[in-house]
């Protein structure tokens, strides 16, 4: 079964309000086997929502609605999705006096508008809320000579979520087959899209029943894989193939099975090493630094470093020889090696990394074009290093280079 | 006019993933006179974008695709739109030869599935995207016998958004009736919500013409002030006199007026004094020299420093005596202090900043909790220290003390 979830509320079609909502009830859909395969925002206007409601209707098996169950005027959800279905909306006295007995209990009066929270779609079961005033309504009705299940959920999180599980999560598992759903992330670093794609791409579209998404961002390639089954032994066993296939594929370009990060993978590899690691960053500016020491207990491995963003810091904290800059520029193979060399030395680590480059938008020339950047990987015995010029943006040049070195360390310990 | 925006990509119909494109997308429509009426997400399915497609167009005066334009198998938005208009795709030879000099120029060689990116709706004018290789299209059309203009814009924020700025807005300018917008931000740092909200109210709503809102995010509360009148005089006197009268109230709590951010502004005011400053981060691992150096230019004012996590680099690279991290620990005010001014005197600088503290999950203790921190800023003559104890996780305390160091810098300064 598919679902959509439709929110609303002229606010969530500002630029500075989103909903959020939504992920929460879709990973719990999820859980239950369930897609999302549509989610809008609709503003309050009446005639908007109805019509949202009508193209829901019209190709969802599930319908949720959330938000537009107070007593303001905006609030038309129920009117909505009465006129939607050509249903009646009942007062439940019940309800009214419910809402009564909150007001009463934190000593306020009751306006009579409040009381608008009290209609029920003709069939529809009430969803207590104990975290607010408006109740839920859960709804199986037909609709063009379908089934439809429908939910009309409270806006605010502390409601709906609560209301989701309690409520909603219990309707939903005795109406649906039992279903499982089985998933799997790789993550490939410093392949571009396409190439990744062309070479993946014959191996999942044998896996009819496995849905991949291809996710790109700088440097960073994510293959998504999903599948449902009757067990979740079934739909595990389909997304292990397909991701063994995929490996053996990829070999070494992919970094990571189980959705850490670049970094949590070089940790892993570092400690299992018992290693260290120092950087001396330049054009980075502190970049490197900051994904390594963004990982819990990384000051196991990952000592520090300079960031020799000065000519004369890349001497005195990366022993790199005045003559070498003056000779063959800050930007340069030499130079970076000497940074990755001095690092290594000066923090006592077993491992320097060094990062030198142009990242823009000012300071490139045709010999030394923005985006030409260095990577320098010592160990003390051999000092490896990648010239690459990345396109972009300041921001997205210095990740690429980030990406980059980090990417070095992680074969290099593999 | 109205308009709709559909996010395309069954990434964002998972519980991991969410559209922000089309935050930027309304708040550069809203200025244009333009509302959002609605916004959709759809996936990767060819019927399902034909169907949103055509609910879109049978509604909207604008509707907007965003991402689905790449070169893989799931990217199918170029097919489904010309399938819900009935227009014919054409590959354009021009892409074409764009696209293998794009790949060229990296010394990468294109795969043959790049090309679909060059398939063009028949009618549509082409959107060079200098960030990306698909190119985005725009159309003026018929739809059921009404006129829609639409956008077919590639995904990425860093395509998507300089394209639509550079390439819709003027097309869709001349084709609106002239409105006039004024808009305003003003960023407060390490202030709680409530409490600038508590102080800012009254006067805003003095101002029932003058939409605020308030947003807030780690250690930084945004108000944005937004008027429509019949000029933009008209509208930029009411957003500047609100603007005005917030200022008074907060004077110096507020770090921006333009838009710039935190780093930007301390980095204008190190130019305008010619001053140059230099770091020593622990806890913050490179986070500091990392904001700083994001900013084009920096290298004027910003020489490096020292990602000093262990004591030893404490002590080599900023100067700190052995004896005062055995004595009151790596995480103190002594420490900052030391920090600060023996990264300055390193590094020649005119300032010296410093960052120690606890940022978790592990490693509190009664005394030194997980969130403490001490920032401390030498200039020479005095060094100021300042502890805090931030809430949140590693990431967030991470942010809240690059945040608070900064801060101090931009009051030292102005």
């Amino acid at each position: 079964m598919d679902a959509e979830i439709i929110a609303i509320g002229s606010e969530l079609l500002t630029p500075n309000r989103q909903d959020t909502n939504s992920l929460y009830l879709t990973q719990r859909l999820n859980e239950l086997g369930v897609e999302v395969r549509f989610k809008s925002v609709v503003g309050d206007r009446m005639a908007d929502l109805v019509l949202a409601a009508k193209t829901a209707l019209g190709r969802s098996d599930i319908v949720i609605f959330m938000g537009g169950l107070g007593p303001t005027e905006d609030d038309v959800t129920r009117e909505a999705v009465a006129e939607a279905l050509g249903l009646e909306l009942k007062r439940n006295s019940d309800i009214i006096a419910e809402l009564y007995r909150r007001f009463a209990a934190r000593r306020m009066k009751m306006s009579p508008n409040n009381e608008k929270q009290a209609d029920v779609l003709a069939g529809a079961e009430v969803l207590p809320n104990p975290n607010g005033s408006a109740p839920g309504q859960f709804l199986e009705a037909q609709f063009g000579g379908a089934r439809r299940l429908l939910m009309l959920l409270p806006g605010p999180p502390r409601e709906i979520n609560p209301m989701f599980d309690a409520e909603c999560v219990p309707r939903l598992r005795s109406r649906l087959p039992e279903q499982h759903v089985a998933t799997r992330t790789l993550k490939i670093a410093m392949v571009p899209e396409s190439e990744a794609d062309a070479r993946v791409a014959p191996i999942y579209k044998r896996f009819a029943d496995v849905q991949t998404t291809i996710l790109a961002g700088a440097g960073e390639v994510q293959l998504h894989l999903r599948a449902r089954a009757e067990s979740l032994e079934a739909a595990q066993k389909r997304v292990d193939e397909l991701a063994g296939e995929i490996e053996d594929e990829l070999d070494d370009l992919i970094f990571s099975t189980a959705g850490e990060s670049l970094e949590q993978i070089v940790g892993y590899y570092l400690q299992m090493r018992g290693a260290t690691i120092s950087v001396a960053e330049s054009c980075t500016g502190g970049l490197i630094g900051e994904r390594l020491s963004s990982v819990s207990g990384s000051s196991r491995y990952f000592v520090g470093g300079g960031i020799v963003y000065s000519n004369e810091l890349k001497t005195d904290f990366a022993n790199v020889p005045p003559r070498l800059i003056e000779q063959y520029g800050a930007v340069s193979k030499e130079v970076a090696v000497a940074m990755a060399e001095g690092i290594r030395a000066r923090c006592g680590a077993r491992f320097g990394l060094a990062v030198t480059g142009i990242a823009g938008p000012t300071g490139g020339t045709d010999e030394k074009p923005v985006g030409l950047v260095f990577h320098a990987l010592a160990d003390g015995r051999k000092t490896e290093v990648v010239q690459k010029r990345f396109p972009g943006d300041r921001e997205r040049i210095r990740w690429f280079a980030s990406q980059q070195a980090l990417d070095m360390v992680r074969r290099k310990l593999r």
